[in-house]
């Protein structure tokens, strides 16, 4: 894929509630999808607790190795929420009130809703800029390519339509998918040689398991909707040729 | 929780699927629930694609620093399933075809489905145990600390299931919740008190949006349950001193 550069990215997702299986996160298949229209790969995912140790060196880790970094999670008013105070940690920055951030608090709550516990979520790292929340106020910020949002799916999509026209994205990548219920064992031979065929593209076989019959969903990924179609027409003659049906053909659109 | 030891897992999900969003990932939640009913809390969950380097990494970061590590996905049978010959790299050991290994597949297996792909699923680790898979047969495997399942989660959860016993689990941990719609900058500052009043627990905040309504899940974790239900009845006090209603309060069983 030489000549189509894609663009990285890691997601941190921040939370003690998706690792004991409590909540089911949403998050990874949204920006996961979203950030593929943009050319934008998520090349890893890491699911950490609420401990600051563990979310300083997830953030320096990922931000090193990443064009971009997107974490979940931790930046409501409660005492488990130190993702802010983390980040600053992070970038050796000082944790301080945003006066943009502390403004749009104020006109939000009444007097006295106004809490010293809300007023926190006003304290971004210094040199942050504010990634706006249309649906509950309180803002998650950017801090150089390192975007630190809220938890709930609402919210973070919500916050993720505000600055997406930031992100500066590569190729977008193309796929095109083949179910079949002929099993993996049956096709991983002429599979690794349609691979081989096409050697820049890549080539995934998911197996799956309905009703106690096996089968497979075969995508091939290219930025080059040319080379997608051909390594897919491939794909379907293989299928046939080993007696299957291709029950579903999606093509790029 | 000193006199009560928790230990440690780390799970790596196997999967370009499941970065790109196409797939969502159904494992972690299954692990972290059945885990956690054994004593062994899932601290750290890692996606990684189907690349040598990163598993090799990942696999050896996990297993030093955790004490037990479970991989899903990437033991199939097609080019793309990496995962038996990545751990055999990480432990620095050779991938041999498995005497027992290749018995179950030639037993399964009509002699016209015996494929090379389909025996490739008998190489394991040199040293390994193998991990029975009551479904489809290919079995995963287990070197040291690390156990190796499927990624389908029919399969992951049928090996789970054979191999749970010999996990040696801590002190379960217990939890109780307690659902409201008092939202989380109201609760705040109390609820860090109470986390103040019972320092050993883990006590969790975690909002939700429903239907336009803020609302909030308030969850405390220890392995007592006197611990655990002391804590829920100041939270419940907390909530009613609030103005609000405990809408849902679940106790450990």
């Amino acid at each position: 894929m030489s000549e189509h550069k894609v663009v990285s990215a890691a997601l941190i997702i921040i939370g003690n509630e998706i690792l004991s299986g409590r909540t089911k996160d949403a998050n990874l298949q949204f920006l996961g999808d979203h950030l593929n229209d943009m050319g934008i790969r998520i090349r890893e995912c890491r699911i950490v607790p609420d401990i600051e140790d563990m979310i300083v060196e997830t953030v320096n880790y990922c931000r090193a190795t990443y064009d971009y970094v997107f974490t979940t999670g931790g930046i409501g008013p409660t005492h488990d929420d130190i993702t802010a105070a983390a980040v600053a940690k992070a970038f050796d920055t000082p944790l301080e009130r945003h006066p943009e951030a502390e403004a749009m608090l104020l006109a939000k709550y009444k007097p006295g809703d106004v809490t010293p516990a809300r007023m926190k979520m006003a304290d971004i790292p210094f040199g942050a800029s504010l990634l706006k929340n249309p649906v509950s106020t309180a803002p998650g910020f950017r801090l150089e390519n390192v975007f630190v949002m809220a938890g709930v799916p609402r919210i973070m999509q919500s916050m993720f339509k505000e600055y997406a026209h930031e992100l500066v994205g590569g190729a977008k990548v193309l796929s095109a998918s083949v179910t079949s219920h002929v099993p993996e064992g049956t096709i991983a031979m002429r599979l690794g040689e349609i691979q081989d065929n096409f050697p820049d593209t890549d080539v995934g076989s998911y197996p799956f398991w309905n009703d106690g019959k096996p089968g497979t969903n075969l995508i091939v990924r290219h930025p080059d909707r040319d080379v997608v179609n051909a390594a897919c027409d491939e794909i379907v003659q293989m299928i046939k040729d080993l007696g299957g049906t291709p029950v579903d053909v999606k093509r790029p659109d």
